[in-house]
């Protein structure tokens, strides 16, 4: 049977809504997909929740083909098994806690990982139980602090989550790449473009950890891509190190005033106009070497200060810090930090002074001074003297100042090199539409999940979790999928294959579209049919084109003579169709 | 591709859980279907998830032919709709609530009469759009003072709620019915037994309201049926009030000194003994009229004393007394209610009346009197006479007192006459698995869902809401489809069509096993391979019996002759099939 749009519950909205930031999030509400119910959570209404399923299904088909089984968590999971990994506290406001009746502590669960480990404990004991890959798809929380752009980032979403159990690393290494494989099917069965980034482990932790990124300008991630295949998010990017080069023969150091240089910009200035470089190349911001004094709080409330010393051409990147410290939290040093230091001369910090290292292995102030990997041996640079409006010229790391070690702090920038060697990235914003990592031993460890192996002897079992955004997808594909009349959906997650649309006020054009509706039906497609009686032909096609089924039959004046209008959504083409030969030609499509 | 026990997520239990107090509950664990999160919160395995989607789906496609559409809301929505009805309070400690980060009320919806109106009132706004009903299949919450019996009564269970829009009553009654047909459809299909029972409406309002009981010893409601078809919920169970009787040519009242006679019992001997009847006929409990007094607590708070005329064979059913006074809560008069009022005698209370006692000490306590229909004019009656020791025989209703009215609070007993002529009454266990209600104007009315009727006129929209525990249901399937042995699935909700046990060593079994497996699902059946290579003969046995597939396929011995053992799982009849007419005899079946 067709749906008929006078029997479906939708109406279309000529406004959009005033809290919609972007075009997903305007269009699925216009054309009544969606609706909301409060900040970032939302009812699906019969459309939105049709397109919902067929993502589900594509999802279930490739877990199927992948060897994982559907398990169904509740949403509501008590506080323990959460207080044992830390996560209670970790998640700090991001969730959201309730309690019971009996004052008893619980969650609306924002990921899954502590209970599908404690299940698998249940239920197995032994090697031979694995592999196991177990997936739901289900409802979850997050109390985002600034839910945003509609289904892009709410605080209800569903999320297709899969959790896989080895008692070896080369097995984890085979489980996490069959998922890797399947995002990779579902993705391309989806029509969504993306990008596979090393990314940060983050508060997940484990060691391997890929994001599939949709390259879209409303993403919230920033990653780097280059030309030859390299892709990282900007937190995993990697800086390709000089080779260490010989310091023979540099000419020693020598100390300037640069009198009123508390910048790189004004340093700069002032070497080219006071200092020149006797074959005349001006000096630049890469010449230089800036030292920021960072601090940092440690898990156990200790704070350290540290500094790190980058190319002047280039800012810190709070984000890049917060990884390369974790799980340390980072902050720019504060006055009081500077007044407890009164060593570290503002503006004029340097690994060197005329006294020697004061930064490094060799020095004596106790703080640790981590480089740029670009701060090689053998590499000279401008940077300050520890002297009030004065620097120090043709410093050379390597023989003048070492480190206490490498960090990766500074900002990437659009050329940078791959560190693969495929040549210099780019920057681009994608959003986070799937997530493989590598959890290795952490929760299994923490919850006591072991199994015997071979030899009869218990080993810790190490995990992997995988994570897909239902809700997510549906709104990266309606915000990669439309123009300024509406949506228009791939095929595959269509919510009909087929929209009819009878356009005239003739009962004979009505009598017609229902005949070309029974054959489509017949035929197999699955039908929308604008039966509606009393709405002009300019309307029935304006809803069409925001509704976005992506194939439109017009059944209008020709109808009597046998043929009707088949429409492109996507290129706008129209073709005369004769109606027998419709049901063939759309399943050639 | 079949379903391997080698893959299968499962593990079968020996012993029963400690918890688990019913056999749905026990087979349920211990066959590997779902496990304990929390008290009344379950995690559901691959085979209990098959179960509860095939559920789903039967749902789904009776929804669809009684032409209701699917929508989908939150389970976490925000405190104002239900403010709004009043719910909000009116729930108590009955639901889980809880705040966001920016301190914001919210719940967990136990169910959604507000937010389906709010749509509804959002989208539409003319009668042409209705009539209009629309559900989900959604997980909801309540935070059950005593969760129990596994998945009978859980904290978070999948409903199916459905909610209809009329602009008329008449169409209310059409809606009504629809959705009333299509659960019968549903609990047929399913092949679960159910009374349909006249049901109080309780907290959700609204005028007719019917519930599906399964009859079962595990139930939680009593009701009431005769074998002439009548069937009701004991709080909804109406008494056949006797014709009015002539009161003149009766014998006077006269009262007797009745000492230490403060029960019914006591009342009943010194009756026979010390005055027995001319004809001899012994005085009964049922001759007698037990006042009893009751305490009302109305919604402002205000404390209100009532007596309750009911014949001494029965007691006040508490249930029906809380749906009698209704929205007043009732508990038994105290202590201190009785020394408020020195009037009331207690043991020897009589027939009152707002003007004060009709026998006895006058007083003017204003204390109302209302009575059972079976307390009908021209009824004599034994009954207190309002002083210590004293009661009246020969008290005609009618004559001698007049109450204050009628009320149903009396205990019904097997063998009362069904209201409707159809004979006496049995009580039996039932279980709740679907309820239907005329919801009426009161959602649309508070939340202000209003559309134009024919006339241009706003006109209040009149609602059905509908329900089905899907999760309920497949407990209450279990707990009818078992033996000691196991569970015993009807064939349409089965996790799969049938369970194929390869019981040898021989691997000539094991592949002549995949060629049945093959064959079975070429067929169009979706089997259980139980593939496990070095699992005996009878554990195996024993899992099919506690999976509960009801058809199982016995590779053995005489596989090798091109003979299986085809197993009635329910019957235990066990006969031997060709292999090569295996596909053809399951399909008969």
């Amino acid at each position: 049977m067709p749906t008929r749009l006078t029997h479906l519950f939708v109406r279309t909205l000529r406004e959009d809504p005033v809290d919609a930031e972007v075009a997903s999030h305007r269009l699925l509400v216009r054309a009544g997909y969606i609706r909301r119910q409060a900040p970032g959570i939302f009812a699906w209404l019969p459309l939105g929740l049709r397109v919902r399923r067929r993502i589900e299904a594509i999802i279930r088909e490739e877990m199927a083909a992948a060897g994982a089984q559907e398990v169904h968590f509740p949403a509501l999971l008590p506080r323990e098994p959460y207080e044992t990994t830390g996560r209670w506290e970790e998640y700090g406001d991001g969730i959201f806690r309730l309690k019971d009746r009996k004052e008893a502590d619980y969650l609306l669960a924002p990921t899954h990982e502590e209970v599908f480990t404690l299940l698998v404990k249940d239920l197995y004991s032994s090697y031979k139980d694995l592999p196991l890959t177990i997936y739901q798809i289900q409802d979850k929380y997050r109390d985002e602090a600034r839910p945003r752009a509609g289904l892009l980032r709410g605080r209800e979403f569903s999320m297709k989550d899969a959790y896989s159990f080895d008692y070896t690393d080369a097995g984890l290494d085979v489980s996490y790449m069959s998922q890797r494989d399947a995002y990779e099917r579902i993705f391309r069965r989806l029509g969504l473009d993306y990008a596979i980034v090393k990314a940060d482990a983050g508060a997940m932790g484990g060691s391997r950890s890929e994001e599939f990124l949709h390259p879209t300008a409303v993403g919230e991630d920033t990653f780097v891509r280059s030309a030859g295949g390299y892709a990282a998010n900007v937190e995993a990017f990697t800086t390709l190190a000089p080779e260490p080069l010989p310091v023979d023969g540099l000419a020693p150091a020598t100390v300037h005033d640069t009198p009123d240089t508390p910048t790189i910009a004004s340093l700069v200035q002032v070497a080219n106009d006071a200092h020149p470089r006797p074959d005349a190349r001006p000096w630049v911001a890469g010449d230089t070497l800036k030292n920021i004094v960072l601090a940092l709080t440690h898990l156990d409330g200790r704070r350290e200060l540290v500094i790190v010393g980058i190319p002047g051409d280039r800012g810190v990147d709070m984000k890049r810090a917060e990884v390369a410290f974790a799980p340390a939290s980072v902050e720019a040093a504060t006055e009081a930090d500077f007044a407890r230091h009164p060593g570290l001369v503002k503006g004029y910090i340097g690994p060197w002074s005329a006294a020697g290292a004061v930064l490094g292995e060799s020095s004596s102030t106790g703080i640790r001074y981590v480089v740029d990997p670009r701060i090689g041996s053998g590499t000279e640079w401008i940077t300050g003297a520890n002297e009030e409006g004065r620097h120090v010229f043709g410093l050379v790391a390597g023989r003048d100042f070492v480190a206490d070690g490498t960090v990766e702090v500074a900002e990437v920038l659009e050329g940078d090199p791959a560190p693969d060697g495929s040549g210099p990235v780019e920057l681009a914003r994608g959003m986070e539409i799937g997530h493989v990592f590598q959890l290795g031993r952490k929760y299994a460890e923490a919850l006591g999940l072991k199994v015997l192996d071979e030899n009869g002897k218990l080993v810790t079992v190490t995990m992997g979790s995988y994570g897909i955004g239902v809700t997510r997808i549906m709104a990266v594909i309606a915000e990669s999928n439309n123009d300024e009349r509406g949506l228009i959906w791939p095929r595959n997650v269509s919510p009909f294959d087929v929209h009819v649309v009878a356009a005239g006020r003739d009962d004979s054009v009505y009598a017609i579209a229902e005949d070309v509706v029974a054959q489509l039906e017949a035929a197999g497609n699955d039908v929308l049919f604008d039966d509606r009686p009393k709405v002009s032909p300019g309307v029935k096609f304006g809803d069409a084109e925001l509704l976005g089924v992506p194939l439109v039959v017009v059944v209008g004046r020709d109808a009597a003579e046998g043929r009707v209008e088949l429409w492109d959504r996507r290129s706008g083409e129209k073709t005369a169709v004769a109606i027998q030969e419709l049901p063939a030609r759309l399943a050639a499509l």
